[in-house]
């Protein structure tokens, strides 16, 4: 991690807090009480509850964009209250704080193979166990440490919002400085999660959606460089859209693109409107990627 | 008020301006504008259209986990530009702007309480009446004086955004440091919001939902300590829920559940679910307490 | 533009990007990395999706706002990844970034003719043009230099996000201090967007709905200046609303009331209610203004 002497530390929160309530300010407000220099980005409050696999994706997705040392904290936490551990770890450039239920699983593991290959996007299945030393389990005697200098007099912890009562004290530590070995024991095994792998099939490649944006863009979780060169055809949900196109207005307005989106993944979009909508399809919607010229598929 | 040399001057804003609109941005930029170094925090912006009530319910749940010193401004004003008072207040570490509607009542009450005694949940009712002095009705120079320095060439007040016009600069003059005495006059009453209070019947103890929160939790005005000792069983809106669970994921998935929620007070959860809709049940469902052994309700 | 030394440069967003993604985090990561102090704040991402009229609408009443030196970037934009332009600009104290597609120049129109008279609210319809100096095309060696401060190593250009791609880098390097001349070439013309003018009929002036806001109030283009002295009443969606009032309080809850918004210009509301919803009214619903007393329209 690069040393920060002028800059403010970085955190980045991203929860299924919606925009409804005070907890997402409530947590900034805890992290500056023992950092009154932090600058606190919304990384966003909208993953759908309780949804970790969706807080994977978006993390993923957005941990490479912020300053070296960021402290990444994600609260998507169903077992808020439980024995689950709070992990934080460190890769690449940045740190990670968050529950052991697989929300940062997918960013570390893209964060330790880019540590050897900055262009990589595949990481390799052992990464992070190879790097199990910069996972930690926090230990209860931090959590109480980093608490006094957080909370406010005569607070008491709750079981539920462990958001305000215990991750912001700890991504106030880190971001203050503190190592991984002050916080806690290097984890053995953490919770993984895995965004399900294209698969090649004699009709072409077999893939789904795994992300929806606000947007309506369906993101699958097919990447260009594992199809086959020239001229393809995306199936889904009963409708075709050929070719990929380089931008949206390539299209008329309302019609079906299939381009590269911003994670690198291929994405079937409406222009100016909701793919999601118009084709009905959602997480787990199947794809498949084929050449031109090959046979439909059920023909 | 503690002092801030090297921090930056934090100010929060609780509003019912919503998502869409460029409101609280503007407040934002008029509150820089005058103190450029501020650094504001949103607590929400998502409280109902006009919703009093519920605002002064949010901010006495979130004020003291900002640092001493924060000011927090809150526009949920349906009175915009009739002669209903702008008031300031000190209390504990921190300071309070808004309209005197009773959206700063609640937790003026509650850290004026807690002064005296860090832990006191259930502030004295004359604690405000006692501390007169340190709740201010701002006065129209100090207005004018704090728009000279955050309003741009030109601008001219409306009567329908006063958080912009009005309260902004007053909160970046709060933020620099001006005193109560600077900005107005000590305020003889003011509106007072009082959250229902649970009464304690034969069949045990009647309280009632006062809040409902992004996720569909129910937060009701029961507080563990008021209820008798032993297993406890709530009944609303026709439903039996046994138990206080420390913990969502001591139920399956979907079921109801009582626990001590964030804010010291009993909630009924779904768990991974919504209760509101689950129990079609809102603010003001009445929510009985009873001993696990004793009858039911209406039986 | 003046000097800074000691504030934080101010940089706004305005986008459709929503609520749900990460797409607005990430855009504040990248302007952090290539400038740590920078103080990124929230215009709205509530945009609705590819609406660019209703951005610029949203910036013009805005902009002023925000301190001196503020770079103002909007990311509303269906063209990207084609061939539009990328503009920046000049006007009062303020930068301006964006594509060319007219989200920029309701707001440059207003800030070139205030420059001259800080009252104005009607600029002249030559202002662009005789300040074509002050509004740049940015060049893609411009962009380049930009992306190597604020991108990881290893990032590849989407061409759906330049959000995060083109605009933060360059937002970056603007607030940093960067001068037009360093970022392009002068434009030679810019896509303007013009809100819909009033027209005086014989029954009166003739205006429309411009904006709906979050509250259900219908913002229109007649401004108190323009209309005739006396009492005054309005008509739209079939309803008749009687005088302007200083404030809603004056009508009963749930009733119509015509006012001076907060831009200047006249909008129909319900107190305490939505005024879209009750009319069914919305953006280009007609309005007419006319003296009290005289005869209806249509009858």
């Amino acid at each position: 991690v690069a040393s920060r002497r002028s800059a403010p530390p970085v955190v980045t929160l991203l929860t299924d807090f919606g925009q409804r309530d005070v907890y997402a300010g409530v947590v900034k407000g805890a992290i500056l009480r023992a950092l009154p220099d932090a600058h606190v980005v919304d990384l966003s409050h909208g993953v759908r509850p309780q949804d970790v696999r969706e807080a994977a994706f978006l993390l993923e997705s957005a941990y490479r964009y912020f300053p070296p040392g960021t402290v990444h904290l994600v609260v998507v936490d169903p077992g808020v209250g439980s024995s689950r551990r709070i992990i934080a770890a460190e890769a690449g450039e940045w740190r990670f704080l968050g529950p052991d239920n697989g929300v940062l699983s997918c960013a570390l593991e893209d964060a330790l193979a880019r540590e050897r290959t900055p262009t990589a996007r595949r990481p390799g299945r052992r990464a992070l166990a190879e790097r199990r030393g910069r996972v930690i389990e926090v230990l209860e005697e931090a959590v109480r440490r980093a608490q006094a200098r957080a909370l406010p007099a005569g607070a008491v912890e709750s079981s539920t919002f462990h958001g305000r009562d215990r991750f912001a004290p700890l991504a106030a530590a880190l971001a203050a400085g503190a190592s991984l070995e002050e916080l806690g024991r290097p984890a053995r095994e953490i919770v993984r999660i895995a965004l399900p792998e294209p698969r090649v099939s004699p009709g072409g490649v077999a893939g789904e959606v795994v992300y929806v944006d606000g947007f309506g863009n369906l993101v699958t979780n097919l990447r260009p460089e594992i199809l086959p060169r020239g001229e393809m055809v995306f199936e889904l949900a009963g409708a075709t859209v050929a070719g990929l196109a380089r931008a949206y207005v390539e299209r008329e307005p309302g019609e079906l693109v299939a381009l590269v989106g911003s994670t690198g993944r291929i994405e079937i979009a409406a222009r100016e409107s909701s793919a999601a909508e118009k084709l009905r399809a959602g997480v787990g919607t199947a794809v498949l990627a084929r050449a031109a010229g090959s046979q439909r598929s059920g023909t």
